[in-house]
Parts: structure tokens; C-alpha cells; sequence
């Protein structure tokens, strides 16, 4: 029994090239005492990526040339020295970019897809679902009435940031690339409204959306985005960092925000937040996200890509080109 | 009786220029029903006057092109037609760049010159000291023990705010440009070091200076040294943002902090802060500063400055130079 792993070759300028992967067959080992062996069947790939293949200090060490590239995934319990977990389960966790994992069962989730379908367990009931949650509600704190702008709203974070800030009350405005995303924004998710920001001018759009300026901004993606939104907050208004991926691939590095002294003008603030920090609230999360999916309050959306390991690199790309349509995943080969 | 004043004449590009003012001379005249006219003493320089003169939406009116400067200033009540205030009262207020004011004395306070100087009215008891006071208390929340950095060290804000942190029992490091005012910070202040800016590598003295990284950085400078202390947050920092003097004469606009996404790595916020919202408990502020300049644990320095409102326009750029020392205050001509 082969193990196709995706190992980081090295450490990207810009966007990843293929000669930053390397494409190699481990023989699959048994576990040890405590240990489990999952097969793999999805991916989670998640623009989060792009940072921990950078060298240097961040919320998590990088990682290393020569490593497994870091993934969430799910897959099925398929020998098992743990006596925590039963061949067969399916679980979700850590698993790097591979076709089989060993695991402690350290950050492993056993998961029951007869609620949801297992792709579900990566995005909306997974860390970007945890992120949108955690970072709406406790560092954005949005109160109903109030004016809510998620930017990469048609992604695995964006979408469920604007369906939990209209379960909120909020008026809410999702900023995506394309016509399409944005008709799926309104007329799927009952966003308020919704701006192209490949066609429109996001800045006089804001103007136009949010005539009372915007009382909460989720920012997935930085740049040009962040700027223009923080021309148009509203006093005391609050922006959650959860990302940058506008400037994830500059090879000259990040762009900071010019209008930050809007902060100062309407006494507003700039937060900054990491899902890990809320791990011993994932359940309680996960239990309310799950309620409203069952409610029909909360759609999920997964763009599942098939085509295993080998994809991978060329896959992962779509986060940073804006191709994918809700959270992106990747099949393994049956 | 004449009244001599400066008013703007043109919207600066840059720093300000001889032609953007205009100084002219007007006949005083008498308070009418409520008002009162005040004999000016002292102007209150503020780097915040750069963003006054400007074009746009911000915390305050823009100046308008042709109006009397707005400055606060100290002086003496010369004649009352209001029945809260006596002739020969001294009093501190928004009186702008003129030698006589007319007031409906709406924002006008005596002050009590046997306790501490005219000048200290406008500085630390004045505009700056509640700046500094409500800014590092209120947005900062410092703790005892944690590392409290300031930018614009040695200047009207800078220097209460250092030592209100001192007082609270934090770690304090000063940035200030030059050997004599960093020298200033640590053997009269009690900063617990200070990095001259003009001679030293911040990024690099931040990290021998701040071991165990910032826990709050209350920035009047904005431009690198913002970027340098966001390198060097510690979690959960809190950055004040109070004034970004370096930039306010970029003709191409400001530079945002490209380093700001160790918001998100250390968990950290950035918060805008206008010293206005704070006006019902300036007084609560005032007496607490007081005490502490008593007891000697807060010390003032003002750097005043001769020549009246003629001075205005040169004396002004002290401040964006650096040449300032303390509150930069201008005195009125005899």
C-alpha cells in the first residue's frame, strides 16, 4: 500500500509554482500504540495555506522544507491502536496533504454524516465555519440594525459571516468577484446586497450599500478592500482581521491600509483573530451552526474538486485567483 | 484697539508655506449679550492643526479657506457680558490664532494660575494631558508589569503618557529623535529607556528594549516606527491610535502599516481615539493630574516660544520636525 503525499519543496515567491511541491510515495505504516491510521477522502484547502508556507514567526510554526504540507482533511478510521476510535469512523483532522495519515487522534473528530455531508464538516461545520462564528460574534459583535461587509464573501468563511450576521438582524453586504457569486449572495443567501468587486467600483458602491456607513467589516482579504471600507465605517465601528489573501502572493510584501486613521476619525477599531483560540468552544459552535443548517437558516456551499494529491497544486490556486464557489475541497481518488 | 490674526488662506500641500496664511488686522470689538472678550496670552501648537487644514470629512470641520486659524489658547477676560465670568479671569479655551477672542464661553475654563503655570493649562491639565490620560487608561488599559511603548515621546502627549504608565506600575519606552530628549525620558521622567529615532535602528532597539514584546503601543507617529512596533507586539497588544504626525505632510497620502497583520498573529487591536468624547470627565482627569504633578510624581515641560501671531506660521513647523521639546506653546507679545 502506497502513500501519495504533497511535500513542500520550497518556500514560495508569489504564488506557489509547481516546482515549490514535491510529489512522493511513502510506504503506508502501521500505527503504534495509540495511534490510528486514516484514509484519507477530502482535503480542505484553505488560503491559511499560503502563509504557513512562508519562513518566519506566526501564529503557527511553518512548514518545513521537506514536510507533508499542512491540511485539514476527513476521511475513515482504517486500523486504529487508539481505543478512542473504531475502524471504520469518520473523522475529521489534521491530516497534511497525503493519501493516508497517522495520528495520535490529537485534534481528531469523529463526525456523523447522516446530519451533513461529510465536505460540510470541513467548511461551515470546520475551521472556517469556527471562523466566521468566533470572529463575527465576539470580536465583531455586530447588534441588530446594524450594517455588516464581509469581502470574500462568496468563500468557505465569507458566506457563513453574512448568514450568521442576518440571523443577527444585520443589514449585510457581501463584496465577491463576479456576477454570478454576488446573484448567489442575494438570492441564495438573503444578503442585503452585494458588490462586484471585478466590475464595480467597490468604493462608490460601499457609498451606495451603506448609506449609514458600516458598523462591522470582516475582512478576508486586505489591499485595495480594506482600504476602501475603512473610508466609509461608522462611528465605533469595529474590523475583524481574519485575513489578507489580496497580499498573501505580493513578493514585495503586505500593503497596509493608507485610510487607517479612519480608526481615529470614527473611534473605531482594528481586531485581529486566530480560530485556534476558541478550540474549547468548537462544540458549542458547531452544535448552534448545526441547528440552523437544520432550520434551512444556514446554507452551505462546498466546491469540490476531484482529482486527489496530484491536483493539489494546481487546486490550491484557485483561492488565489477567486475561482472557487464556496468552501474549496479536494477529493481523493476512490 | 487692534486685533491681529492669522487665518488660512490656502489648503496646504505638504508642509505648511508662508503663502497658506494669511495674517491681518481687525478692529476688536465688544462682547455683546452673553459673551465675553478675551485678551490672548498664550496659543496652544498641536500637530493635530496639519489635519484641521485640510479639505475632507473628519473628527472636526475642516478650517474653512478665509477663517481665523482654530487654535486653544490661554488668556485674560478682559470684558464680560456674560455673568459667569469677571473681568481679569484667566481663562483657557478655543479662542484661534488671534490676539483678542469674542466667546459665548461655551468650552471656556478658569484656571487657577497660584497652582501650576498658564502654560501647563494648555498642556499636560490641557488638550494633550486628557489625550494622553483617556488614551492610555481608557483605550490602552495597561497593567502593571506589561510594557507600555510611546511614540512622540518627549512631546505634549508622549510625555504624560509615559509617565500616567509608569505610575500604573508598567515598563516604559520612549522613542524620541535626538540624545538630549531620549536623556530627558530616562534621567528626569523615569522612562525605563528611550530609542532615538533619528540615530537608532527602532526595529532593532525594540527588541532589546522590549524582551518579552509590547503590550501597548500608544502611537503619534504612525509611518515606520507604527510598522517597527507592530513587528514586535506581544498577544493580545493594544495599540492606541492616537495621531500619525510622520505622515501628515505626505503630499501622496499616508502610508499604511504594511506590517498590520500582526494584529491577527498576536490576537492584538488597533483603536482610534478623539480626546473630545472624553469632555464630561476632563474634570475627573484634571484633578487626578493635578494631584500627581503635586506629589511630583508627573512632571511638565513646555516649550515656550516668543513672538505672537506673527510666529504662528514658522513656529508651527517646529512640530513637524521634531524641534519641539514638551508642549510646544506660542506666547502672545507683551
Amino acid at each position: 500500500m502506497k502513500n501519495r503525499q504533497v511535500r513542500l519543496a520550497a518556500r514560495p515567491v508569489g504564488l506557489p509554482k509547481p516546482s515549490d511541491w514535491q510529489i512522493v510515495d511513502e510506504a503506508v505504516t502501521d500505527p503504534t500504540e495509540g495511534q490510528i491510521l486514516v484514509e484519507v477522502s477530502h482535503l480542505s484547502l484553505d488560503p491559511a495555506m499560503r502563509g504557513w508556507m512562508n519562513e518566519g514567526k506566526s501564529y503557527i510554526r511553518p512548514v518545513a522544507i521537506g514536510e507533508v504540507m499542512r491540511a485539514g482533511g476527513a476521511g475513515k478510521v482504517v486500523k486504529s491502536s487508539n481505543p478512542k476510535f473504531a475502524v471504520g469512523d469518520v473523522v475529521t483532522g489534521g491530516f497534511g496533504v497525503q493519501q493516508y495519515a497517522l495520528s495520535d487522534g490529537k485534534g481528531v473528530i469523529k463526525v456523523d454524516t447522516r446530519l451533513v455531508p461529510l465536505p460540510v464538516y470541513l467548511g461551515t461545520l470546520g475551521m472556517p465555519g469556527m471562523t466566521a462564528y468566533f470572529g463575527l460574534l465576539d470580536i465583531g459583535k455586530p447588534k441588530a440594525g446594524e450594517t455588516v461587509v464581509v469581502s470574500g464573501a462568496a468563500g468557505a468563511v465569507g458566506t457563513v459571516v453574512g448568514q450568521i450576521a442576518r440571523i443577527m438582524g444585520c443589514r449585510v453586504v457581501g463584496i465577491a468577484g463576479g456576477a454570478d457569486k454576488c446573484r448567489y449572495l442575494t438570492s441564495e443567501l438573503g444578503f442585503d446586497a452585494a458588490i462586484d468587486y471585478k466590475n464595480e467600483d467597490v468604493k462608490a458602491m460601499l457609498k451606495e450599500r451603506c448609506p449609514k456607513g458600516i458598523d462591522v467589516y470582516f475582512d478576508n482579504v486586505g489591499g485595495e478592500i480594506l482600504d476602501a471600507c475603512l473610508a466609509r465605517l461608522a462611528m465605533h465601528a469595529r474590523i475583524v482581521i481574519c485575513g489578507a489573501i489580496s497580499q498573501y502572493n505580493n513578493a514585495d510584501g503586505m500593503k497596509g491600509p493608507g485610510n487607517y486613521m479612519s480608526l481615529l476619525v470614527n473611534r473605531a477599531s482594528m481586531t485581529g483573530m486566530v480560530v485556534f483560540d476558541y478550540a474549547d468552544r468548537y462544540g458549542e459552535a458547531a452544535r448552534e451552526m448545526a441547528g440552523w443548517i437544520a432550520g434551512g437558516k444556514l446554507k452551505t456551499r462546498e466546491d469540490v474538486v476531484e482529482g486527489g494529491v496530484d491536483a493539489f497544486p494546481e487546486t490550491l490556486l484557485k483561492l488565489f485567483k477567486g475561482e472557487n464557489f464556496g468552501k474549496l475541497v479536494l477529493k481523493m481518488e476512490a
